[in-house]
């Protein structure tokens, strides 16, 4: 850290600001410019006391230099982490695809899908059993019924499955259905929730929430870190922002920043972002050429009769396609889609 | 809703469009403009299929023209909310003061900004035992020992209490230490845990989610309205942009857009807006000077020492010149502070 | 500034920072931490050079700790500037009110507002004669002949007159013709407008950007005062978010913010931050409430019929209503409408 | 335009809407719902009135169903614009590669630069003569010295050149020195300078504006068809939003949507939004993965000592990296790099 005092500060408050970082366990280190001070602080332990510096007479700023996270962090952890899911495996320089309804309707349903997806290419069945709905008339998801489903579909298939998990009541039932968990993007400051999944052992699909920062991202993905748990894979599926021609606005660039700052695989979730079909497909690619090592993408064997989400799903045919072209990006930026 | 078809659609599709409005329920009617159709559709009941006819051929668009909340709405229930709590009300012509710590730190901590809340014209008493933070290695609150001591407190100096629930698991044992349940900012869209919150029948003091709409957060009271808790208030406490110089972006003109759209009583909390004590007065006043019913902020003995938010907590001194000012200014727009 | 090295950087690349921030000029000052190295930079020369020390090898960042301006700031000029606009001032503890149209439609709509704004206790009358749309359908003002309007009509009620500048080439016949020269939202980093509206030495009310931060907005008005024209008031206007439910979001903590970093008035002008006629009330007052020390609203005599932005532009009657209760709030903040 | 009536609206209102509807030249056609009127606006002349409607009693909103452009319309002009600049052309299924340095800095500078581009498969020359600085400090371009430059340094490595233009005091002097006009972001809506830009005849290469929507971006290209000038490239370059890893947020999804609705050619800058060069690769190749018709970057012989936008300038041996890694990447998705 290093607290910036205010222009012309008496020497009392500058001498007061290097006591109290004494007192916090640092080193204060003074840099005495022609008309201010900056003081250095020094020391190796997770940073605290921000606030309080902050809160001293005559102290203008105090700024952060070192990162909040440590377990996350690439500068400290160099080797990039491969997550296996079910044997299956994310991460690398392989392009991992991740596809199903948005929710589970039926057990013919996900069959239709999940056979598709197995046959065009795909490595993992997504489907939603509890869905969080902005309206309490919506249809809230199948529930422990649609976990059922997943487990047997994905089983019947041979694809590895992820589900999101809502709240702590559903986490061990929901657990035992699936291989990888979902924290989804309003739950990405659930920490009650994450912490719980984390504990589970299973790996981890941490959706960036619509409105966090990419260091609270890391925030959120140091708090399951810290829980011992590090089969973890991050997604960037769009972001709240004042635009008004999609839902929301896919941060591509959020990709090689997580890939930069963290050691964790990052897949993009163009669907959410899209709003509509037609978007998928070109927000697909964006997120693979941006460096993306998975996509993730909802597929309904007929669209017009989903019970969610459903200008969005992409039907199978256009699934098949869009693996088709996926494969063609991935190797054009130097990537394997097995 | 009203369906708008693509520019000289067939006659083929306009009406696969009305039969599809029929199947789920409702009347078509047809307005056929020279170059473009749109296609109405009528009926009370709680709207359905929006995505599947945004999904049907040759559709433009489709637009929703009835607000998707009838409980929450003032157009259905105009009579105005007044909220009871502990024997106090929140709503009508007054302002309501609600005060405290971020986070409770000790018995003498909150006993004394307790009294410094109660002499000074404050109505309800808050304080933090659950805190989600952004990292994990902040303090997390104190949980249990906390809202005992928050109940204690409350009840020697003779204000009711109000207390951030994070999860369902924590929920009964707030519920019975507190007079109010708030739902913070991150889980606003935490379904599980709003619904699970109504249904102990404890007035809820619910924030808007830091990147929430109006409309969202209209929803969310709809949830906790029908599960039958209509001792409801709403917090505007800032939002998210992109502006750099405060925390968040307090936005005023949701005060007045809750009070036209809602019957609910709307609060504003300027602390986590402001971010530093020194603008919390001038967007208290803000608040108040635009409509709102009731100011939440936090106040510390000793802010420099905080365990959480220490920058923008105010001391019992500026606490009592708020109140002295929010008095002012509540007059002046016909309000009273009791 | 201060140059933040990598984690472990070497002793060379330290090196070599320290002479490049020689040859810039400056000082610099390395402080030795156990894991990264900080230079800090010396010297108080206006700043240069960020760029190229941000692009030296094995630095992780370089922080700015001086403000990038100096005429403006509050730090360097503490004595807070009055404007002075036709004999008539703005700032200090005065509350100014300026009114008029949106667009200067005739003689007659003009008179009959400005004998409204003159009677109600107003104190400027503005009005649009060239006005900036977002389509090339829209009206686009009556130009010079709006301008003639509005001096008569100045002239003949009493009322100092403020008329947006929209381009290099009608800058001149503005600026004979009114007493202020408004820089609206879309000009305010049009640099080759605003520094040649600045050496007109006519007082300048430049709106902020309806994305700018608080500090592009100084700078902005960095250049004007770099002109030697020191007759500048800030104006808030609401800037651009994810929010639907009204035009702009009114960012009442930017009045704090302006007049704790720079010495210039601040004026809130809530109508296109509004949208609606009904949230001009409660955002104006607000913004007094906030501190500011003006309001800008739009009266029409029949906004039914306005050429432009006929939702937001008040009646007189209502805008003899907003004066009255603009009043009180000033009075409860301490401030006055003469 | 729909106008929709408050609920259980009055007849009264109701015949009102529409005879104010006739008025304006429009035919009224209402759906009478069970709780709610609707009122169609039928005719095919540009849209004139919403205000007006908005305004009239119990009316609740009134929604465009219409595009308020015609000229840019796809919907109107199906045909896609190929835009023919100095003999080379930009759009269809080509992707252009427009390159050098931000400013200009001297003939050297350039003519390494150009050669560089030219050499490695640049189709167009890039440089800036007039500079908009957020500080009045900074360095402001050569001006037109740096405009001769630019056109000696196109002719000499035989690249049509791309140059922007600030205000209409230089318009005339730029256009003599360049092929194509640039609009930057903060001029988007500076509607004197993009008509008379539009009247020179010459290409112009419209920026986005930094919160621009995609709408008010399709109508300031309207403003420029609108003028008789049909050479006409869309840029995005990224938006603000509450994002702080990187300068500005880069709309990947604003490509296919300006595709969608109108007939022009859609060229990404990835260099002002990565902020950074180590994302100037990523960003570009999701442009044009997304489908972008074109990338402009930025390239300096010695971005260490470049006079503004330092980091994010690629140096020749990046540039031809990016530009072998674009060419890859056009091919998967179907286009040619010339």
């Amino acid at each position: 850290m290093l607290v910036i005092m205010k222009l012309n500060a008496s020497s009392g408050s500058i001498d007061r600001v290097q006591d109290e970082i004494v007192k916090l366990g640092y080193t204060p280190k003074p840099i005495f410019g022609e008309a201010r001070t900056v003081v250095g602080v020094l020391g190796l332990k997770p940073l605290r006391g921000k606030q309080h510096l902050e809160s001293l007479p005559e102290v203008a700023d105090v700024l952060e230099i070192s990162t909040p996270y440590k377990l996350a962090s690439r500068e400290w952890h160099p080797k990039e982490t491969i997550v296996n899911v079910g044997g299956t495996s994310i991460g690398g320089d392989m392009v991992s695809i991740i596809a199903g309804p948005c929710s589970i309707e039926s057990y013919e349903q996900l069959k239709t899908v999940g056979e598709a997806v197995k046959a065009d290419g795909g490595h993992f069945l997504r489907g939603g059993a509890f869905k969080p709905r902005t309206s309490p008339y919506a249809f809230q998801g199948m529930g422990v019924e649609g976990l059922k489903i997943l487990k047997q579909v994905g089983e019947e298939v041979g694809l590895p499955t992820v589900t999101e998990v809502t709240d702590t009541e559903n986490l061990d039932i929901t657990a035992q259905h699936t291989d990888m968990l979902q924290i989804g993007t309003r739950n990405m400051q659930n920490f009650t929730l994450i912490k719980a999944a984390a504990r589970t052992q299973k790996p981890i699909f941490l959706k960036r929430g619509m409105s966090a920062t990419v260091k609270e991202t890391i925030l959120a993905a140091e708090y399951i870190l810290n829980e011992g748990n590090e089969n973890l894979v991050l997604c960037e599926r769009g972001i709240r922002t004042y635009v008004d021609h999609t839902r929301n606005t896919l941060d591509v660039s959020a990709i090689p920043a997580f890939q930069r700052l963290t050691h964790l695989p990052v897949v993009v979730d163009p669907s959410h972002a899209a709003g509509k079909r037609s978007k998928v497909l070109p927000l697909s690619l964006a997120g693979i050429a941006a460096g993306a090592q998975g996509v993730m993408v909802e597929v309904h064997p007929n669209p017009e009769v989903a019970l969610s989400d459903g200008p969005q799903q992409l039907v199978p045919a256009d699934f098949k396609e869009l693996v088709d072209r996926i494969r063609l990006v991935a190797e054009a930026v130097g990537k394997t889609v097995n």
